[in-house]
């Protein structure tokens, strides 16, 4: 997946101390994500599409749900990935911009990356979801910072829905109570998601690849939270 | 599929002249559907599932889809599938239902009933959704005369948004004018979705019946729409 043909863009950095600087003098391996200025239109256009694919494994788990409870929790999960989507083309069309032509560029990576995460079975489809969402839209959210001002807010509004990550979680707590042969399995699994969707950050060059650090720490957090070894 | 368990339940007919009669008396062969009272909670249950099985084949169609402008169209109509669910369900809430058990007994013939209009190609998957979608729709709009009223009118207005039908009209008309060979095979579909779907009417007994007449009316003005001999 190449996010690389706006991340690489800064604004000149001002020489003046800042009054609220966003990153601590002692955190070096830290960078000021507002330094990077992302152009808006393939910005969005790649979230966009990043949700549709979201979208698309969350209606693939509503459709193979295993009984109703789920699915319609799933549903509501899939509605609300849908929702993002629709939100972020909204804010192309405001700019002007045709979606379609926008996200095409991103098509082919996003597809060979949704494949490679949709896992053997229906808890390593929701994992795959739970963790390569998490970790894309925090990303997303994050650049968002270089966006224009009321942009960014609104994206970042958009990506923090955090609606869909809660069904989710349910849905493989549940299971994993219910089932003492899943933890290990499901651990190794999300090790491998956090791996290759962390692979998507050295695209990106030494200027955008600390984040993932951050990433990484929040990935850790939800493997925690299922009672999973990151 | 059977919906037999609520709608041949009858309120008694009065017999002094109505004000405003449904029915003309000309019209033998039509029946007043203010004389079937559905109960509210299966009603909502079968139609609320319904709702879901389209959606879950709108999904089928996003994923499918030949380009991402047909794509983005039909990710819309989709959400349109999975929003009229979720007010269903609402519904059924509103009710003190749980979704999840009334739905359950119509799941089997209504997963079958979606794999039997489901098709052979993307096109005649998004015409099943299309005739399927129509006719079911006027078929629980209709029932919904005999609701409590306020209920009625809510359901009507849940049934009644078309602006699925239009994006998927949209996308088969483009497809019929691009490929000639293609209205012929879809005409032939068509027929067979429509006696599947009209099949459907026989398990409701006589005093049902004669509203499939009118469904299959609405039906051949939506084929004669895209072109194509009913």
């Amino acid at each position: 997946m190449s996010v690389a043909i706006w991340a690489k863009r800064r604004v000149p950095r001002a020489e003046s101390p800042r009054l609220r600087p966003r990153v601590a003098p002692t955190e070096l391996t830290r960078i000021d994500f507002t330094e990077i200025v992302p152009d808006p239109v393939p910005f969005l256009g790649q979230a966009a599409y990043i949700q549709l694919e979201f979208f698309e494994s969350l209606a693939k788990a509503v459709a193979t749900a295993p009984d109703l409870v789920s699915k319609e929790g799933l549903s509501s999960a899939a509605g609300i990935a849908l929702r993002k989507h629709h939100e972020l083309i909204a804010e192309l069309r405001r700019l002007g911009a045709e979606p379609a032509e926008v996200m095409a560029p991103f098509a082919p990576a996003t597809d060979r990356f949704r494949l490679a995460t949709l896992g053997a079975d229906w808890h390593e489809l929701l994992l795959g979801i739970h963790i390569t969402s998490g970790m894309l839209d925090d990303y997303f959210a994050r650049l968002a910072d270089g966006l224009p001002a009321e942009l960014g807010t609104r994206v970042r509004g958009i990506l923090g829905e955090s609606g869909a990550a809660v069904v989710i979680e349910q849905e493989l707590a549940a299971a994993i109570a219910a089932d003492e042969t899943l933890d290990d399995r499901l651990a190794l699994w999300g090790r491998r998601l956090a791996s290759v969707t962390a692979h998507i950050g050295t695209a990106l060059g030494a200027d955008v690849e600390p984040v993932f650090t951050e990433l990484i720490a929040a990935h850790t957090r939800r493997m925690d939270a299922l009672g999973l070894t990151a």
